[in-house]
């Protein structure tokens, strides 16, 4: 692991959903930009001193050094977003396989480079977009690919927070501080921290593409560096019409991502704080409500399932949906054979790219304050 | 009461909600354009066949003639869109008090013209925005109005329904002909049937007018010839931040108007599906979920309310607090009184001209693809 | 109408509820045992003064005196429990049908009077447990009876209410008072005025009568004279078990009746609160909501239906359908025909004499703290 | 750990619960009764093979003799209820600590033996009933007990399932069959697997004692040899009243574990299904939902709390809490110190045995059909 020193959020929320099903072991991290801080996190978590690291330079050196068998088999990056890249790149380029934490990168261009970079090194590149890990947003995926839904019309996808609603950068809460710092974060606050999981869990379910964006982006909150809120229409393929809205600054809301797909024939709606169930609709018979937990469920949404139904599941469990399939096809990879059907459903570095992408548009229709081209296939797509 | 004939959904429920009280009673209509099925109505009303007409103009002119004790109190307007004009001109001209349904009129001249009249003739006009009937809807305006929610910050408001996902009118469904009919219902379906009324809450609730509309409409029914379904940015007064969509074609939803508002302080939410109940949040404590026919409510909301708590009330007995506070206006105008102190609480005619420049100006922005200037006083206002 | 003076909750929800759809008029009344109060509700109402009666001994035999069609058609009797039996049995010699509220009767000896009076004068009799008028109450009683739940195992159904938590009827609540009073409202507080409606509406649904009760029967509020919980066990036909409780000190609740039927094959829940909703669950497949106003739904459903989908419809329109099809089957006996196939749909005079023993026989399981026998059959069943 | 070899579902929610935080490792056990099925779980759980025993004795006598660092800190004993007594006897006799699954035992006589074991042993014994490890349960535990729902007077505590609504026993479902085998589960099937869980919360909640029972205990499955429905009336401490009821035949009920407490100033409900949210009503104010994750908690529950709002966090984490705060007891008193202010903050032996008398109390009363003495306190209580 990469960052998730002491006080970092989710860096432990990391290591809790890798923990959780005992395929994953963490044996090596350079936890902190400081060697001190990186120390004290490696003895807390009882790791073996000689490959708890200062930098993550040195990690991926040393690892690169150590007999195949022994050395990591994949890093976990959770640093802050301006940092993703060269790391990222370093340990491509040492022939490791990532996993690495949302957005990908600052950059475009960054993140065209590390879908290069990947392809050349034939690595596996795993991006935790963890709200695709829940079953029963692969259910929904199920539905919709399936031809459950008719063709698709109209997508609304929310994503307000309230946790930003004061200045809290300014009394130097941490988790505010970069998220709120251009230099940090990049172009964007709410766009790039919670409004891509917006867009990507609407690409995931639907497998549409976004064609063009027309967002108001504001920055409520005086003294803020970066836009707080954003709305936004959408333009999808086939004629699809969305609204995607993300805010930081929505008091009382807390982690409210939900979303809602309607089309000729039916809709569905899924809410992330109430993730066991998915609501089906449709214009001639009652409401149907999937549970998760289900003999009737899709394979899919059951092999990413661990609890009986009526016994909730939530958030670690499917950030762990991400890790575990990813490091199972890590783990096919190095043993040389193929991934389990299921395993190599995970957000890719094409996704990160696009994400990456999408952040940018928004911003880019925000200055323009009008409809703006949002085209676009990352290298390798 | 015109309009309302063998048939007609809207103007039964006006009947329903008028009588609900035993306040008003219908003692005369012109129900249809065809005198014989006006004779039918009257008869199933058990109405003295003298006063069952068979044109709005020989209504007004006979009705006027009547002695004061007499003649009916006003008049209620509750056919198509198009009509709603020479209607409403007519009576007001003949000195009559109006209740109209929405939207007013076709134009903004149209509009604006009965602004004018209104004026001119000292008459009392009264628009069936029927969702501002609720009374958590009223409710919601005092905790905003009253700074409960610090300044507010922006605003969600959404109507979808689904009934016409598929080419209705085209197999002559009455309500769904009429409504996607641009001679009879205007420039628009959704927005001028249900936008308006979204419109209309979240000024309610808010106090707050649009400066500008960034809207994207779409026609998804092939064959249709309004559009069915139109997201929208907004900006409004005091840098508030709006999102409000309307949707016709949005399968599984039924009627389902909500709105929810963010302040600095807290935000609120309420569903029209779920009318008796309000919920309103905060950064810093519990969510509170309000109930209507508490003593704890707001003097407004218990002064629009029936039955006791968890006795729920519903659609009717909102649209039947538009009628009975404007009845009750209109006899105290009648009795040569004031009106007590929350009679006049109903939508006027202001109301109304500015509900016709925003359905207008949001189809301007369609068409034009961007932000339109959206600031509009009606006369009057 | 007897009773429903001036301040009486249950005779203004009577009035509006008959009022609503324009077919019932009321033309007569004793709305108090005060002549003078009667004179002023009667003057409220604009009725003429010459029907406003000072007592139900008057009006029955005045109204009986007028020509058949001037007279009342049926008498409405919304007075405290106690006052029934006598208001009844003199309307129904006198020839009148009647709408009762409930309970019917102090005793199950002046209940069975009423049995034997009803067919002996061959009246129509019909008693206000309004919550059967709901058409999801109809949708569920469809389900159930058409066997879609299978055999039924077990029902549940509770009734709290926190209204009576503390010695409200010391401070001299009208509504209180005579609830809590044994010379006003019987044997029991809790179980008469609303645990009769949990066991009404459980045999409606399911059309199963109760054959052992196991009441625990408490008086929480010091000072008080009934019970104001009651918690039972109930042995019903075929083996089906049930829960049954009903309170009044459940601070915090509302009017919460709710049910749940479950079978072999699938298991139902209904809430008052939200009767728009019925929630059908099924062993092997997604739980199905079925909601008011559409197509799907048993014709009896749609039929006690008045607003389309999404247009909620509450308490008022339920107690209405009791009242409409009440009177419409009046109106086919007072024309000589036959009523509609869906208007003798509400409760009978049988209805009310096995809600009063229903009350005894769990007053009786309480005092004597175990079970009791409760099978019953009334004349005329 | 003992049990939870291939295909035990509950041994799966332990070592999952039990990783969750990194401060649990699991280094040896027994897994199954067939040495071959334990060596084959150990190799899956990649242990050490000398120290995966082919039966608990060998697991006990084995590891008592390694030194004091190396051998096991606790058992964690996840078999069958009828094998519970005899692993915990032999691992405390041999000094270690234990964490054990519920029910503790088939008779009240073995309960009160290990209470007198952990007694003389002085070890740490913990129960799982984890549904008390849920943040929101111990936020409720605050309310209650810190006087804020007033004097407590009702409580209503229900757990309905589904899943053994057919005779799935006959179809070997190995979860199905040992649970309603008397000779491996003991005198109750329904009551034993959850209504003891029912008991247990409502006791952890209140703080409240059962007096008496008064159950109805039913076998509707035919050929099943243990009741699978079991309703009842209970009278707790203090005059509170109560219903219990748990139920494996409610189709279309997955885990519905759910409680309500109602005080003289207050209520509150919460769900299990919906474990972050608890609703909390007042006779005089708007209903509050509590949210877990927020800063205006209790101490305890925000201690018990991994996540931010708005990351739901559900049945594992409730699990862990209970695997946590037993292993840091256990640690403290390893290391001679005192554990943590909130560490001993689950259940032990002594709400073992309660809870075992309970299931023996409540089938002597659904075998006598009337209300039975159920007061009881366990040795070392």
């Amino acid at each position: 692991m990469v960052g998730g020193g002491p006080g970092a959020f989710i860096g432990a929320v990391h290591r809790k959903a890798a923990a959780l099903d005992g395929e994953i072991e963490l044996v090596a991290g350079a936890f902190s930009s400081s060697s001190e801080k990186s120390k004290q996190q490696g003895e807390e978590l009882k790791l073996d001193a000689s490959r708890v690291y200062g930098s993550y330079k040195e990690m991926a050196d040393a690892e690169r050094q150590l007999p195949a068998g022994e050395r990591i088999d994949f890093v976990s990056i959770v640093t802050p977003n301006f940092t993703h890249y060269d790391i990222a790149k370093t340990f491509i380029e040492a022939g490791f396989h990532v996993v690495c934490d949302k957005p990908m990168t600052m950059t475009v261009e960054e993140a065209e480079d590390l879908c290069r970079l990947v392809e050349k090194h034939n690595t596996i590149f795993a991006l935790t977009h963890n709200y695709t890990g829940y079953p029963m947003v692969k259910q929904a995926r199920e539905l919709v690919q399936g031809g459950k839904l008719g063709k698709v019309r109209k997508i609304v996808v929310e994503y307000p927070q309230g946790w930003l609603a004061t200045h809290l950068e300014a009394e130097g809460a941490k988790q505010a501080v970069w998220r709120t710092d251009p230099k940090q974060a990049g172009v964007s606050s709410a766009i790039g921290d919670i409004g891509s999981h917006a867009e990507n869990l609407a690409r995931y379910i639907t497998g549409l593409e976004i064609e063009k964006i027309c967002a108001d982006l504001t920055t409520f909150v005086p003294g803020r560096l970066l836009e707080d809120d954003a709305n936004m229409l959408l333009h999808m393929e086939d004629g699809v019409k969305a609204v995607l809205y993300c805010s930081q600054i929505s008091v009382g809301e807390e982690n409210n991502l939900r979303i809602r797909v309607y089309g000729t024939e039916a809709s569905l709606e899924w809410h992330q704080e109430h993730p066991n169930y998915l609501y089906v609709r449709y214009p001639d018979g009652p409401e149907k409500v999937y549970k998760r937990g289900n003999d009737y469920l899709a394979d899919v949404a059951k092999h990413n399932t661990r609890l009986p139904f009526g016994h909730p599941e939530a958030f670690i469990e499917a950030f762990a949906n991400i890790y575990v399939n990813a490091a199972r096809t890590i783990a096919a990879r190095l043993a040389g054979e193929d991934p389990g059907p299921f395993d190599t459903d995970f957000p890719t570095v094409q996704d990160g790219a696009i994400g990456v992408h999408f952040i940018h548009t928004a911003v880019k229709s925000g200055k323009e304050e009008g409809w703006v081209d949002a085209k676009y296939a990352p290298p390798g797509s």
